[in-house]
């Protein structure tokens, strides 16, 4: 071994030789450069045998947290801001579509469809009134009609209804579709900040590394229409004291939004939601690295 | 954002000053270590989201494969030869000692202590007999007495008694303490090559990596003697057809031997381990990175 090279350069050439063969070329890519990374992140801090075994203790716990209604290397994912950045790499919010957000782990892909102007809350847990005014339209600013608007969020007691006995299934969330005008509106209750499950192992990582588990209040979207590129946004609640130190990194400055006090009481809030159209799919692909094949 | 600048590194700054106030300077210092290399990892390869999700349902099953006798996550690190760089990183055999190899994981702490001389086989499953001639010396050459060397290897069918419903707890096990010469032997059958757990996640990675998953035979040692620091070790069998090519990386050429033919039939296999003494605690430290404590 050479004095100038890293120690156990060569197993790390050896792996890399290993995998060389991987049919999948985006997968071989993927791989080596996982393996890269690895390696190089163990030689930078002199990763120990106990270390490794701690954190294969992590993991494992980590999955087996995991549960139909609970997503803890989602959780994990999210705040090591990891989520996040793979969207910013999606090209979040290109060309003048809303900028997408992180899912998040609570999203549930069969919620129901309600009729414009009603409640997403089927069960009365207090919270501030507010009502949602939403428009759909294309990045030339043509509303879209049919448009889908998933919307999902907390109960004024900082839970989901999948985390909370005492919600029935389904509370909160509901599918809406949009009219010729590109319009849909429903009735809800003010988002609250609330904790990230902090039960399990990715809740003892924040606090052994000095963190809070906090999210601002926000209300998720999925915004969907034929022939259009789906989004997955959030609207933050601006005068949230969580903004600036969000636990899942998932908030950006400008999808923050003052509810405005309504006359008659409550609270208002005028949303819309920019879809960019479908291109050919080769100028649709997302940025990433360059494929050698043709 | 500057056009030199990677794609949503304002992103990774704001994690790291997250967690910049991590109380234990080790975590802290592994900690922004990880999230460095996770992102610069994520932006090299262009992470997309499904492939994200498809990495969180690889480690969550990869938690559920585990059980009190598998560990799923000890293979995952060892097949992307994680285990052995981290071996190496320990400084594997330095100063005259039995070079270390990675532990493996169906080490199991409480074999039965046995007397020297005594079969390690409690059950007859057929295989070329082996007797095993070993002595524990310090790295000055002399005789080491009371120390003991906890050995396990796989039956003749490629399987540890902890897999395998044929074989009793403990079959292929022991622990035996060296005489007054720093000797002790022991009885059992020539370990054959055999394929790592390939039925959960972890095979499906070696699978769609074009790589198959067979060590070359060996046997598993971790000897220890009051004063000197342990050594957790391989003898490999040099005539082994896998040696090239272990699936995790766990061979060292310095480390296979040639079984001889004995004269009255069977194998013979003459060991020497070498101990370091303990040193005092700051010249017996590991390499690692620099810490600024003083």
């Amino acid at each position: 071994m050479s004095h100038d090279e890293p120690i156990a350069e060569d197993l790390t050439r050896t792996v890399l030789a290993r995998i060389a063969a991987t049919p999948d070329e985006r997968l071989r890519e993927v791989m080596a450069s996982l393996v890269r990374h690895l390696h190089a992140f163990a030689r930078d801090v002199g990763l120990r045998e106990p270390e490794l075994m701690a954190a294969v203790r992590f993991l494992t716990e980590t999955g087996r947290t995991c549960t139909e209604d609970r997503q803890e290397f989602v959780l994990l994912s999210d705040t090591l801001g990891l989520s996040s950045l793979v969207d910013e790499l999606g090209g979040a919010g290109a060309g003048g579509a809303t900028p997408s957000t992180i899912l998040g782990p609570f999203y549930v892909p069969d919620a129901p469809l309600r009729a414009s102007g009603t409640s997403i809350a089927d069960v009365d847990l207090g919270g501030e009134p507010l009502l949602v005014d939403g428009e759909v339209a294309d990045t030339a600013g043509r509303p879209l009609a049919g448009a889908v608007a998933d919307v999902w969020q907390t109960a004024p007691n900082g839970r989901y209804d999948v985390q909370d006995p005492d919600q029935p299934r389904h509370n909160l969330r509901g599918r809406f579709r949009t009219d010729a005008e590109g319009r849909f509106s429903f009735r809800t209750v003010r988002p609250v900040s609330y904790p990230i499950p902090d039960d399990g192992p990715v809740g003892r990582l924040l606090r052994a590394t000095g963190r809070h588990p906090w999210r601002a209040a926000h209300i998720h979207a999925i915004v969907s229409a034929p022939g259009h590129r789906s989004v997955t946004t959030t609207v933050f609640d601006a005068e949230d004291g969580y903004l600036g130190s969000d636990a899942v990194f998932g908030v950006k400055p400008e999808l923050a939004r003052t509810f405005e006090r309504a006359p008659g009481g409550g609270l208002r809030l005028t949303e819309r939601f920019t879809l960019a159209p479908l291109a050919p799919p080769a100028q649709n692909e997302r940025p990433m690295a360059k494929r050698s094949s043709p």
